[in-house]
């Protein structure tokens, strides 16, 4: 492999986070263009007026990143608001593209990294590290194709989940019995709308222990299995990092008994708390406990289940025992004193700071693979080997399939062994703006099998909310409705059109030949699945600010709506395209749109796609799930373009599994 | 007075919250095309798929109010996010129009009402009521504008300010001294920013106590107000709800003395908690306390003090006493037991749930006039009691001047005796663009002198997001940058751009005699300062879903840029419009663009204002403050207008105290 255009930097004496898979020869020195400074552990440049900043992955704010402060600190961070830095996730990867040159960089870095992009001071870009022992790399390229694809070269391949799993899945936090879940999936056969998945949450588990399943809840858990896939719905099960505290559990004995937990500074091992109560957090870092635990999803798959998704892998943390215990000894104190204004909100701040504390980071340590590593020093790999863990194992344990996985928490090279959803958003219309958004950078990032959640996990939605958001999940290769216990229910039939969205989700299925290849390009040829206009029309300065709009694969063009009582919305195009009105995978209207400004109307129920000039755009026949669905029997909506072209979508020698 | 489209329904026997001003006979039964149920306590009505709800002045979400639960329910809620019910003030104002048919409801109800509007079924609009008593009138009318003039007959003349209030002010909680006052001051003329105030928070008072001075940092008040307002700035200090309770504090003494405050069942004063620590509420329902409260801000004015901002009138509650003692109660069970992550939980949500908690709302209650009520019952009056305490004591003590004034929380009424600001927003994107669409909604209940914390109050701001904030804030008429203690410091001279930051200032003093005119027309003709397209152009389908474009007075419309990193935006024009493309008040490009849309470039330093036909946007020489304008040297961005028409800009006989 060449990758003469990656440069490779080292300060300090970094760790191997297991991101890169090419060795690159180290280059002496300060990038150009750079200034360092050791002290201050910064890295610094300045940046163009024109300078688009495009990357990051999975965060908040914009395609463009310019304007804010940015930390790599991954979070169990459910409020996904502005003022944020940082989501579940670290990418470190950006690209600058100014219109002429263009170059991506590359920190990796496991601990904390702040982005200063133009936030302190609006033309310079700042790297500030916590621990400046990092790797950084420069990746020349001439577009930002090129930098992507040779970025991604760098890491390794994506992560390519079963053809199902580009089907629709629904979720909720609290379907709690097999019934539940039978309802679910009476509700969707009843209307007619395909569905492919039932997601598990945590109250399949037996108190939340991994690899259990409560047995008055979920009896012959087999059984259940192999009826929702005669239905053609595979059940696919949440895995929380940790593991609960409970004499007689098995994981829990096995855990403490071959030392695969994280321990103290004291070399005991680690007491937090999340949903099982008190729990130890296995060492993913460490190979001998990834194996055991990744051993543990054979349990699953044993049983007839074909995918999973790793929560709560931050790890998040509800309390940590030790910091409780400093908690309620500080309670006293303010007990016995007049509290004033001031005490009241230390008080408070006290409590309110329980959850995810950083000091609780601090508290305990890996043993990665012999090196002794405080865990705040490689904070966020912990996800990522999470993942790893259960990957690795499938390669062992089902090399001759593809199981369906998907995580919270992810760093660079995570996505060589899953995708990741968005974590938990909120029904905010703003959040479905925010996905938009979030897409052509997890894209570059490698992260390619994701979505966010469709409706939006937190609060409560309303069903214009999820028709639109539905109208945009489509095409996101994670389709999945997901949302909390408390909130409103929002699976498609609880509202009052079921048609609709029926419609809606026959034109995903409708779609998937066509998604289903684009996605596997992009992962074989390094490419982007979701792009920015910008990166594809390089030359059209207007594309540089279009973060509403997105190509999609070669052929199409999308323009959600992603606002309330809107019927309509403004749309550019960098050159001809034929506009498709759809309603229905066999109901909609073509019109070719000149190249420029329109405004172009869309009803509720209808979802915008462009087809762009020489390119075809397959549908198949919806069925019930992707299992039902016909290659052999396309249509096509093309504009100007030659059959051979698009011929290959009927096949196009990609395996199909 | 003649308001015979205006219907009055009585439902149980409601209280005389002071909203309405004109006794409108009462209608008996049930108001046409709404089904009441007792019961339930719910007035419901059936939609038009074209309806549009507008209305409930400040709140969250769009223009259109359709896809929502709001509640009226004052509260200190910092957190404007859309999943929110409502914010600090309740206006019980809707208008609902399809284009052919429009109509008004006020409800006239001081306690809890949900305004269910096509939320839990996209057809119907529901009002809940908490306790029924109600007043509930409709307002019939030809056009919103007819309809809002009803209302506002309805709910006497909205509050005038002083003609500096429509400068620029400069605000931050953290301003501890006379010298960090002078500092601001200092900066500002440094740069050649106009100024017209600086606004003191919580700081300048002696331990947070109402009329009081802290004289080690604020030493010869009077000399120092007198030393401001020589350089043209005045210096409008906070004033809060709660009185401290202090020994030899004349305002807790005279108040116990007197029984004006609010008591408990038990008939002691009830004690909560917030700034200065433990307070007593001040019962501004009743006319005595509220003439004894109003009468204490001569102290103020007597050292030459014109303006105020009344603020934490929710009442906001950091605890009560009694709440306090119960939650240290309860705390100590949980330390002496295992806590499960359930427990864990309540626990978390016990402390969390201190603050405004509803049940401290139950605790208190008022003398209104002669009648015992339970707060709750009149809860959403308490700002504008506090306000209209100060608004007649200035009618009182003041009569020949304008005293400026206006208030974080309020109702229906308020808005005779002062403005409101929008409370505590964040330096959000969305912020802007939600403050663009409260503006109109807060002309249609009469608030018109009214702003948000131009930059965001809490969270870090950035510069371009300050810039684009304040290029929208030059037009509304209370224009102040305001920003909270811990946050990023963003007064105009922070940045790196403040010749940027002068032009958009300068702009807004080019534009006071323009402002000044068209908020007095309002005010005194019962019209929107700032309305909706749809209001003008009502047979424009598509101005029914614009809500980031405004008509401002009678001559112009602007559209706001209100995304980050963006350079232009798109702008509807219902009929054909001067585009004038402001850098500065003698900068600027001019263009004269057909009806139907556009793509308008509009760089970070540029405001984009479009003058309607046949009319004209005088402009004055900007000063360095509002006295030093001049309104006789106007000049005219006209388009096709009849001189004669703008005229009156010079001398348009409305008084300018």
């Amino acid at each position: 492999m060449s990758l003469e255009n990656i440069k490779k930097y080292e300060f300090g004496k970094p760790l191997n986070t297991g991101a890169v898979v090419v060795d690159i020869p180290k280059t002496e020195g300060i990038p150009t263009g750079f200034t360092y400074d050791e002290g201050s552990k910064e890295i610094t440049t300045t940046l163009n007026k024109k300078d688009v900043v495009y990357g990051l992955g999975e965060t908040i704010r914009g395609i463009n990143k310019r304007g804010w402060l940015y930390i790599s600190n991954n979070a169990d961070e459910p409020h996904h608001e502005e003022t944020k830095h940082g989501l579940y996730a670290s990418q470190n990867f950006l690209m600058l593209d100014d219109g002429n040159r263009c170059f991506g960089i590359f920190v990796d870095n496991p601990g904390i990294v702040q982005f200063d992009i133009a936030y302190t001071d609006a033309d310079k870009f700042t790297i500030r590290f916590e621990d400046n022992d990092t790797y950084f790399y420069v990746i020349d390229g001439k577009t930002p194709y090129e930098i992507v694809s040779s970025f991604r070269e760098l890491i390794g391949r994506s992560y390519i989940p079963p053809l199902w799993a580009f089907g629709f899945g629904q979720s909720r936090w609290g379907y709690k019995t097999a019934d539940d879940v039978r309802e679910v999936a009476r509700r969707y056969k009843e209307l007619g709308i395909p569905l492919d998945m039932i997601y598990m949450d945590i109250d399949y588990m037996q108190d939340f222990k991994d690899f259990t399943i409560n047995p008055e809840r979920f009896p012959d858990f087999e059984a259940f299995v192999k009826e929702m896939k005669d239905e053609g719905i595979r059940l696919v099960p949440i895995i929380d990092a940790g593991v609960k505290i409970e004499e007689g559990y098995d994981v829990y004995e096995e855990g403490v008994k071959e030392g695969y937990f994280c321990k103290k500074e004291d070399g005991t091992n680690l007491v937090a708390a999340v949903w099982p109560g008190k729990v130890h957090f296995p060492d993913f870092l460490n190979s001998a406990a990834r194996k055991w635990f990744g051993d543990k999803y054979k349990l699953l798959t044993d049983a007839g289940i074909e995918g999973f998704w790793n929560d709560m892998n931050e790890p998040a943390i509800f309390y940590t025992e030790d910091h409780l215990k400093e908690v309620f000894a500080e309670i006293k104190d303010y007990e016995n004193r007049e509290l004033d204004i001031w005490g009241f909100f230390a008080f408070k701040n006290l409590i309110g700071s329980i959850d995810n504390n950083p000091e609780d980071y601090r508290r305990f340590y890996h043993d990665f693979d012999g090196v002794k590593v405080r865990h705040d020093k490689v904070h966020n790999l912990y996800g990522f080997y999470m993942t790893r863990s259960a990957g690795e194992a499938f390669e062992r344990n089902n090399p001759d399939k593809r199981i369906l996985m998907f995580s919270r928490s992810s760093y660079t090279g995570m996505h060589r062994y899953g995708g990741v959803w968005t974590g938990d958003n909120t029904s905010w219309w703003s959040h479905l703006q925010l996905n938009i958004k979030q897409m052509p950078s997890l894209s570059m990032t490698g992260f390619l099998y994701s979505g966010a959640d469709v409706g939006g996990f937190g609060g409560n939605t309303t069903e214009d909310l999820v028709m639109r958001w539905t109208e945009f999940g489509i095409f996101t290769p994670l389709f999945r409705n997901h949302c909390a216990l408390g909130g409103r229910e929002q699976e498609l039939y609880q509202f009052g059109k079921p048609e609709d969205f029926k419609n809606i989700v026959e034109l995903r299925y409708s779609l998937v030949p066509y998604i289903y290849s684009e996605f596997m390009k992009a992962v074989l040829n390094n490419g982007m699945y979701m792009a920015p206009l910008s990166f594809e029309y390089r030359d059209d300065e207007r594309c540089r600010e279009i973060e509403d709009q997105l190509l999609v694969g070669d052929s199409i063009m999308v323009a959600p709506v992603y606002e309330q009582n809107k019927t309509g919305r403004y749309v550019y195009l960098p050159e001809k395209m034929k506009l498709i009105r759809f309603r229905s995978y066999n109901d909609f209207d073509e019109e070719i749109l000149e190249a420029g400004d329109h405004y172009v109307k869309a009803e509720l129920n209808e979802v915008l796609v462009f087809v762009r000039p020489g390119k075809a755009l397959p549908l198949t026949k919806p069925a019930k799930c992707v299992d039902d669905l016909s290659w052999d029997d396309l249509s096509y909506i093309t504009f100007d373009a030659d059959p051979e072209s698009y011929d290959m979508y009927k096949d196009d020698g990609i395996s199909r599994l």
